[in-house]
């Protein structure tokens, strides 16, 4: 477990983690000055040991030179111990790209997978959909967004049980010709693969229900939103800022109302379980939205059920179903 | 005013606008078969004549291709009327990337502008907040990206009456060199641009803040949210489609309440004044969303709205200042 924000905000959300998980150990990457406080203040029943770091990798900084010039960086490190699987689970608040290139670098990749994707869980009208691009990959070609299809209705399977998943390639409309040149591609390759599929006559690996826009992504027919990191970073983070206006004016209408309270969690980005770095055979969560001591224990629990869900095995027993 | 949907849906919003604005006379672009039917349902003190016309442009028409082979639909026939002045405004609920072309070909742009942008609003922390492109220009260039922040500061200054918006260019991070090529140099150019201004030392036409993400866009500091079609096409119809979501689930939990009503009114797309196709030297408004007797309605209001504040007079005004 590891992130760049303030060390404050780790103390808090590790400390809560240790109590809500009894049975997890944790390592925290921690900058030298703080490692030492932080350890004392661990109660002696929890298993949470501090590993001091020494560089740090800011927001601004360029993810690859970065990674190269700060080895000794609580993502880079984080990512090594992974990588060596001292851990079983990274959870980061980090600099988005640099984190998805350590782990590309770092990390196997799935059978067949070229880039990892963020994936990212968003309440709907049926349980969660799936978007994927969250935010990893700026542009994407059709494979790419072929790929992405591919590991959200893994995903899919694994952790929300949608037996064949519906998936959606994010347009403008939902003509086949909506969209730039990559999407079109995309779209007459997920329907050639879901074709293939089909003459083969056993139970298809995902439902293509080709373009969908962006009011379909939360009405329950979808499962998987797959889109460009670009596009996916932005829908997220409009729908989170679009929601938390919603809630304070009905806040400042209505008072406080346990009644909407339970809907407003729903929405609430803190409480999401991050998004994972999917494609990988290790477990990456980036902490969701601006890191608190709320979203960072998000973060970990999220993990965490990653683990006991055995998500990277389900995904490998899907893939070799899937190829 | 015109639309290629439905005639029923015209028929009911058309007499709705005509009672809302009893100054107002009307042209329906309406197709020859129901234009008969029509005309005599009118009552005789409204001031709405009948146009029929022999051609369809459907959604799914390429847009050149239709408006080339299809020069007597209710689009191209409503923009040749506005460009011979006799109309003041057109509205449509048809093919967006027809009417961008019919207009783009047919009717003169302001001074310095390349192309069109649709100019949406939505509600955000203090007063309204625009967005442009919502959907015209799939893929943009700096150039674009900066004659869309002049025409949505100008917008802004001549209906909103902001005197010196606050201009963002919408990306998945605030610092300048994330996302793409042509969106970092449009930063660079958008610094430039205020730069040459501030030198002036005259009053600035807009104030660029630079990058905004998503979560910004709602929170009161940006009055206008720079983007291409493609995204911003997402970002407001994701938003539609959460916040939709969010007022489906208060009403099962709560049951109908006036007091959250007003709220949903200002979240529903319905109700907005639709898209205005900004950067032409006339009015054209296309209706928003799933076109209904509400959002056409609304729509020919917005068109109304932006008559009455002599809008394009005002941003020609406010562009010989700009440049």
């Amino acid at each position: 477990m590891g992130s760049d924000s303030s060390p404050e905000i780790l103390f808090d959300a590790v400390l809560k983690a240790a109590e809500l998980h009894p049975a997890l150990s944790m390592l925290v990457f921690i900058p030298q000055e703080s490692s030492e406080d932080f350890q004392k203040k661990i109660p002696s029943h929890m298993h949470v040991k501090c590993i001091a770091v020494q560089q740090e990798i800011l927001m601004e900084d360029h993810p690859l030179e970065a990674i190269r010039r700060k080895p000794l960086s609580s993502l880079v490190q984080g990512i090594q111990y992974l990588k060596d699987k001292k851990i079983d689970a990274f959870v980061s608040a980090g600099n988005t790209g640099a984190l998805i290139a350590a782990a590309t670098l770092n990390i196997p990749l799935l059978p067949n997978i070229k880039r990892p994707a963020l994936l990212i869980t968003m309440p709907a009208e049926k349980g969660n959909v799936s978007i994927i691009d969250a935010g990893g990959n700026i542009t994407c070609t059709a494979e790419h967004y072929v790929q992405f299809a591919q590991l959200g209705a893994l995903f899919q399977k694994s952790i929300e049980k949608t037996t064949c998943p519906n998936v959606g390639l994010l347009n403008v409309g939902i003509e086949p010709l909506k969209g730039h040149h990559e999407l079109r591609k995309a779209y007459q390759e997920l329907q050639q693969y879901v074709e293939t599929w089909r003459l083969k006559k056993i139970d298809l690996p995902l439902n293509f229900i080709g373009n969908v826009e962006g009011k379909d992504v939360f009405c329950g027919n979808v499962d998987v939103v797959v889109t460009d990191g670009f596009t996916g970073n932005i829908l997220l983070k409009s729908c989170e800022g679009i929601s938390s206006l919603i809630f304070k004016l009905l806040r400042n209408q209505l008072g406080n109302s346990e009644h909407f309270d339970a809907i407003e969690k729903l929405f609430d980005h803190a409480e999401s379980p991050g998004g994972l770095l999917c494609g990988l055979e290790r477990i990456v969560v980036k902490c969701h939205g601006n890191v608190t001591p709320r979203s960072m224990l998000s973060g970990i629990s999220g993990a965490v059920h990653f683990i006991q869900q055995n998500l990277i095995e389900r995904m490998k027993a899907h893939f070799s179903l899937f190829s």
